[in-house]
């Protein structure tokens, strides 16, 4: 065997954060160090843990390992080498990680957040410091779609991607028509059950998905993307009727992250999307998470399984820890930071994005509403494709009845759509929110 | 950016074989070098192709490649730094590689056969040598399942991996419910859009399927399987009715090749199993492949995709070498070398494989038949799950009715569900073949 001495030396490792994660971390490390240490060539030691309160008690063993509150121990300490950060949030995630890389320290890192807001910041600062920069936990925790983009498709050009990103939101989605449950019922039993935060606004709006689809957006397509550039649509607004309608036309609604290349420019979008049932997105059930990555040479890849939790995304941050010590990792960092350099797609503007849509309204059931509704979107050049509308599910007034109007489009642009959805909000006869989602092709 | 001047070295690269895989690798080189060059982080040549024709007409442009029939050629080329094996077989592979691995070379290649024979001694020579093997595209075409095994599921231990390994045989199985055809005809439509071969013994025999297996098992658990030691079943057996009532009884029968871990023993097999409907590996459609692993800290991940043709395998073999090229394969199978000197877990004898079974039976439609074979299984102690007499599809004899029983188990042992099989085949009742197989947990 070609084993220097030099792989062999030990690896000091600090950590900041030692919450849900930071705890499966330590986990695996105890687990079979015997292992571990093999497959990354040398020794890793867990050294300190910076961590918000010291006396807390903790559910794993940290034996031999300093845990302080004070960040800068880890700055001064010359010995570590790589800091695991898995604390979240921006700040102060940003200066931090950004202190590790200008004391000559790599980074291996499961915040997404931090990543989506300043990862090109991070990025050129790691490559001007001939540092390292690990992250296959921040995206679908336990499903190294990082690795696979930067190295497994190296020989392809990416044509799109489509994933569930969010586990909360696809749980949520599962249980409502799986069970028939209204959207807050599902949202309580997914907070009950550690799969929702009490806040789960970034989970359910979209923004976390748009984040994890920012970084691989980067990644596959070399664009940066800020979150204002991603149409973002949430699932608050959906009603089981919707699921229960699409399921009965043959589609699954999933809160689809999607990064495309159509006719030269990158459409990118996070939005609740119709998808046909018998497609594996659309049968990813549960907190899971699905990546169909297409390829031009590889064609149509699918990763899944779970998107976040404890041991899933610990495994994700200790795999990258194994590909630091061996080696690998600042190698393709590298050529991460060559292929950055090249041009970037130009990206879609968001009127111009073009898929069919459904469109559910609930209307006064009355004559010529139809009529009405068709009318708007005849003029903006919308072409229907289906129409169904169906006796009253329940009445929102109970003087008046009220239908249900489901009208699936051709294809349009985003724009079109939105201008003809206004107008026709303002119909005298519409009733309640209007519902509004692409169809996945 | 860190990077040095070697790193844009030119890299030399020869190829054997200019087949299917071949071209494809070619094409691939062809269409966008600047952006390979980057990953790789030195530009790739391919100078030299062996093949057995020379002046055969290509559909690929080869200009500047020496095009040759003479091995040696490769061999005496102190340039050539890495060859690409893409020819099929074991002869001459097997020498053709220990050729390139004495001569300072290394190797990638989408040889599946020469590494299930003769793997071991390659790995172990190329280790002595300081050479590195490359193998992505020998398992699962364009789905990146060695990389998973070997990189992103290093903080793992493996418990179980389950995987449609043929595109063959998953596209006859799904030709025959989808189209309710028999087995014939689904091979001839398999063989007339390129998916079989003129001789698909191979494929449908199960050989093929778990050559990748007994690959995936030594990376995956350390240890090593020859052809004997694995429970192998083919599809040529399985008549359409066994699909339908399969169908009807909530299950897919999919040719799974099957590795888990069970009372610290290894259990490997490739047999047509039947698997729930609703699980994605029943639902792997076409000529598609999917790899389910299951990790303790990771949970259940599944990877699907194109698992052959060209350019999903050249995809495959591409990475690879940008992986090379970059100095990353080198570290990896260094790795890899360190985690094979670790004890491999033993073999359970195929007699003690422990599964729930379907079995079925064309039987004279006369009493006490049913109490004979229940008799039989009731004495090798095997417990009866559930059983299905249907009305006689068609008779095998005109002057007698034939009936179709179905019974399914629970959990027992191959050997005793094999000694009760043989003792039921005597039983004057039977009527032609029955079959026999397992049913995944």
């Amino acid at each position: 065997m070609n084993t220097s001495r030099s792989e062999f030396s030990n690896l000091n490792v600090a950590m900041v954060g030692c919450g849900t994660v930071g705890s499966g971390v330590v986990r695996i490390l105890n687990s079979s160090p015997e292992l571990l240490s093999r497959r990354a060539g040398r020794e890793m030691r867990l050294r300190r843990i910076v961590v918000r309160d010291s006396a807390r008690q903790r559910d794993v063993p940290l034996q031999g390992i300093d845990l302080t509150t004070d960040f800068e121990q880890i700055i001064r300490d010359p010995e570590i080498q790589v800091v695991i950060y898995v604390a979240g949030g921006t700040d102060p995630a940003f200066s931090h990680i950004s202190r590790c890389l200008d004391a000559g320290k790599d980074v291996i890192t499961a915040n997404k957040a931090v990543l989506h807001h300043y990862g090109s910041e991070l990025f050129e600062q790691a490559g001007k410091n001939g540092r390292t920069i690990c992250f296959e936990a921040a995206v679908a925790g336990g499903i190294p779609v990082i690795s696979a983009v930067t190295q497994a498709l190296t020989a392809n050009r990416i044509l799109s991607i489509e994933a569930i990103l969010n586990g909360t939101s696809n749980f949520i989605l599962s249980k409502m028509l799986d069970l028939r449950q209204p959207y807050e019922a599902a949202l309580v039993e997914a907070q009950q059950l550690g799969y929702a935060e009490a806040d789960p606004a970034m989970d359910v709006d979209g923004t976390d998905a748009a984040q994890k689809l920012s970084i691989l957006t980067q990644l596959a397509f070399g664009t940066r993307v800020t979150l204002d550039q991603i149409v973002r649509q949430g699932i608050q607004q959906l009603e089981l009727m919707d699921l229960l309608v699409a399921a009965d036309l043959g589609y699954r609604i999933k809160l689809l992250a999607t990064s495309r290349i159509s006719r030269g420019r990158l459409e990118v979008s996070v939005q609740p999307t119709l998808i046909r049932s018998d497609r594996p997105v659309a049968q990813t059930g549960g907190a899971d998470n699905i990546v169909a990555i297409e390829g031009d040479a590889c064609g149509l890849l699918r990763l899944s399984g779970a998107g976040a939790g404890q041991m899933p995304t610990a495994s994700a941050v200790v795999a990258d820890l194994i590909d630091y010590a061996s080696g690998r990792a600042a190698l393709t960092f590298q050529s991460l930071l060559r292929v950055r350099s090249l041009p970037a797609l130009p990206l879609q503007p968001t009127d111009e994005l073009s898929r069919r849509y459904y469109l559910r309204f609930m209307v006064a059931d009355k004559p010529h509403v139809l009529a009405d509704i068709a009318d708007v979107l005849g003029r903006h050049e919308i072409s229907i494709s289906s129409v169904r509308q169906d006796e009253t599910p329940d009445d929102v007034d109970e003087n008046e009845c009220v239908a249900r109007l489901v009208i699936m489009t051709h294809r349009t642009s985003q724009g079109r759509l939105l201008a003809a959805q206004a107008e026709i909000a303002k119909l005298p006869s519409m009733r309640g929110l209007s519902i509004c989602l692409p169809v996945a092709d």
